[in-house]
């Protein structure tokens, strides 16, 4: 079976979680917003009827199953790909981290957009400044403090331990788009997560993912995505 | 087994999700901060250490299992109370849907902190006036407006079908809490989303919930939740 991932064609955003994921393990997809059928296929499933119609993209249809959510879906592919624990408590404590990811990420989204998504950044600047200060004076060192302490107390190697599941990946993902997105500020503060910046690292040197980022299957960073490199937001 | 919900004595908060899906289920469980034991006893198990040490309540303390992220603990006692199907499509389904409120959710919290959850409301007035305009302008119709659609397209009883679950719990809260938080534009919002102030309505009315909204485990709404009443907010 071949995976079909649904997600906006020109950005990372909130998609590339799960395309990290199905990169590393090997499984066959098709972005397929990227390809001939375009987003209207996309917007086709989004469509509220009977069923089950997604809120937003990403979603990733699996034979007749369609699910939506980043984190859910790495709940499923975790399972099926050795990305996660087989045991029911294993593969809950890896979701849990998945979603506090998940709740850092929107914080990375309104460091930009603090008045709402759907106003322009142009429109919204003063605030964003604001709100990226706060960002990096208190969310940044809590959020990524937590997963240093962890992967510390795990032993180093991987943030739950000794194997890699999909928030190594993520982790990954978190530490490179910083870096696009803010490269004074994460130059300056990366010396806090030593354990994090080796993960990155590892990560990015693994084969499948290796051959990955080097591949047209990873669009650049840009700004329409949520890791966006703005100067005035770059103290 | 008695559960322990882990989450701030003083507030509904994210822990409400949870309380409300305890209470329909009528599991035995104590809210741990809210006794004698106080936060200290929930501020000790999120020290970061080796196992499963949550990031921020609310979280479960199922047997020897701790739990952390509202949608995570609902897609483990959903499995186990009958408040989710127990199929694992039915379950991702449900579990998908929670995670779209959990979205939500962050936006509620937004319309006061836009600038960032460190800050106070009072230094974001100005700031808080144009999130929330924006909300109710685009996001409150575009989220309501999809679960009132997925609600009439699977037979207007419950928003997967004829079986309630804990996204139905959810539901409820939203609109109470909406209710709560913006009582005019609410008013004026109401008349939109007929079915999900009818499904309101039915789950208040249900025996466990209504005896619980009647009791003192249910803290009143206030100004330092998730849903305030702030009247500069509420055109």
């Amino acid at each position: 079976m071949k995976y079909e991932l649904y997600y906006w064609p020109e950005i990372q955003g909130r998609g590339e979680y799960v395309r990290l994921a199905l990169e590393e393990a090997g499984a066959a997809y098709v972005d397929v917003a990227r390809g001939p059928r375009g987003s209207g296929a996309m917007m086709k499933m989004m469509e509220v009827r009977k069923g089950t119609p997604p809120f937003a993209p990403p979603f990733l249809k699996a034979g007749r199953l369609v699910i939506g959510q980043t984190a859910n879906i790495l709940l499923y592919l975790g399972a099926r790909h050795g990305l996660a624990p087989k045991t029911e408590p294993g593969r809950l404590w890896v979701h849990q981290l998945q979603l506090t990811i998940t709740d850092f990420v929107v914080e990375i989204h309104d460091t930009h957009h603090p008045l709402g998504p759907s106003l322009y950044y142009e429109d919204q600047k003063p605030a964003a400044k604001k709100r990226t200060a706060e960002f990096w004076d208190e969310r940044v060192p809590k959020y990524l403090g937590y997963f240093e302490k962890l992967l510390d107390a795990n032993g180093g190697a991987y943030v739950t331990g000794r194997r890699l599941t999909y928030v190594d990946l993520s982790l990954f993902q978190l530490v490179a788009g910083l870096r696009y997105a803010f490269p004074k500020r994460m130059t300056a503060f990366e010396k806090e997560v030593p354990g994090l910046i080796g993960l990155h690292d590892r990560i990015a040197a693994r084969p499948n993912i290796k051959a990955y980022l080097a591949s047209e299957r990873r669009i650049p960073f840009n700004e329409q995505g949520i890791f966006r490199r703005y100067l005035a937001l770059d103290a």
